[in-house]
C-alpha cells in the first residue's frame, strides 16, 4: 500500500511529531510506502486565493501534486492537535486548496440542477490522531466534538473515504511521560491493525 | 459601541463581501464606531508559530493590536463561507494567533490543577454570517452544522461572548439577484436589532 501521511504541528519534540514518527516506522515495517508531509516544514501555504477557487482546475502545480498523491493514495494517515475545537490553520488550508472538484470528488447532477458531490478518493482507509490539552470529561462536558463529524461527513464522507479511524488523545498538557509511552504504542496497534503486512492481509 | 467586523472570503464581488458592506452600512446609521479586516486584503498570516505557540504573551505587535481590539469591543461581526464544515484557513488563523490566553480568556486553576477558561471578552453580542453553496435540505441530511457548536461553544463559550447570533445562507451558488437582495435586507435587519442606535437601545 502507499499511504500519505500529513502532520500539522508547529513543535518539532510535540508529539504530535512523535505520534507521526512512529506510525511512519510502523507502515514502514508493515512494507508499505509511506509519503510524508509534515505542512510546518514545508511551509505550506494554506490561502486558497481566488484565482484558485474560481477554477475548476488546480493552478498551482505544486498543489496539484498534492491532489494527485491523495487521489491515488491507497491510505492517509492525519496527525495534529485540534484547536479551538478544529484544525490548525496550515492543514484547514491543506484541505481548502488539495481536495477540489475533479481530484477527490465531482458534481453529478441530480433533479433540479442541484449537484451531489461523489467521493473520488482511491484510499477507503484513513486514520486521524488527534491532541488535545482539556481532559476528556471536561471537553466532552463542554464542547462535544464537532471535528469528527467534519472529518468523518463533510471532508472524507464527500471524497469517498468509508473506513476512518478517529482517536483523540485527551489531557496531553498534564501527561506524563509513561502515558505517553502507552499512546504511542496504541498508535503503533491501530497502525498495524488499519495497515497490516500483506501477509498478515492475506492470512486474515 | 464599537465594533470589529471581521470577513474571510478571497472574491471582492462574492456575496460575502456584501455582507459585510451591508453590516458595516447599518452600524454606521446606527452611530457605533466600526474596525474592519478584510483578512484577505490585509495578507493575514495565518499560520501559528511555535515560538508564539509557547509564549504566554503576544510575540508579534501586530497580532497583540488584533488582540487588544478584539478584547475591547463593544460587539464582533464575522462574516465567512463555510468550507469542509468549517472556516477558511485565514480566519482559522486568526482566532490561533489572536485569540490567546491572557487577552480573550485566561485560565482559571481548579482542583487537580485542571484549568478551566475563563472569558475575558468585553464584547457580549457577536453575530456571525456563513453563506454555504449547498441547499439547506441537503446540508442538514449530509452534514448537520458542526461549525455551530464550534463558534459557540469551543470558540466564543470560552471567551465570554455571551449573545452569539449566527444566520447560515444556504445554496448561495444557485441563488438569483433578488434572493440576494433579501438576504442583504435580512441581515440589515439582524445588525438593526443586534446593534441599535443609542437611543432606540435605551428606548426599548
Amino acid at each position: 500500500m502507499r499511504v500519505v501521511v500529513v502532520l500539522a504541528h508547529p513543535n518539532r519534540s510535540s508529539l504530535n511529531h512523535a505520534i507521526a514518527d512512529r506510525a511512519i516506522t510502523s507502515l514502514h515495517q508493515n512494507g508499505h510506502d509511506v509519503i510524508f508531509h509534515d505542512l510546518y516544514a514545508e511551509n505550506f501555504d494554506p490561502i486558497l486565493p481566488a484565482n484558485e477557487m474560481m477554477s475548476g482546475d488546480f493552478v498551482d502545480p505544486q498543489i496539484r501534486n498534492y491532489g494527485d498523491e491523495i487521489a491515488n493514495a491507497d491510505g492517509i494517515v492525519v496527525v495534529h492537535p485540534i484547536w479551538w475545537g478544529g484544525m490548525p490553520a496550515i492543514l484547514k488550508g491543506w484541505i481548502d486548496r488539495v481536495f477540489r472538484p475533479g481530484c477527490v470528488y465531482a458534481f453529478e447532477e441530480v433533479e433540479g440542477g442541484i449537484g451531489v458531490p461523489v467521493g473520488m478518493l482511491k484510499a477507503r482507509k484513513i486514520a486521524i490522531f488527534n491532541t488535545e490539552n482539556t481532559p476528556l470529561e471536561m471537553s466532552e462536558e463542554m464542547y462535544g466534538d464537532p471535528l469528527d463529524s467534519i472529518w468523518k461527513k463533510n471532508v472524507f464522507g464527500v471524497c469517498g473515504g468509508r473506513d476512518v479511524f478517529r482517536r483523540v488523545f485527551h489531557g496531553v498538557i498534564m501527561s506524563e511521560d509513561l502515558e505517553r509511552k502507552a499512546w504511542l504504542a496504541e498508535v503503533e496497534d491501530h497502525i498495524n491493525e488499519f495497515f497490516p503486512a500483506a501477509g498478515m492481509s492475506q492470512a486474515a
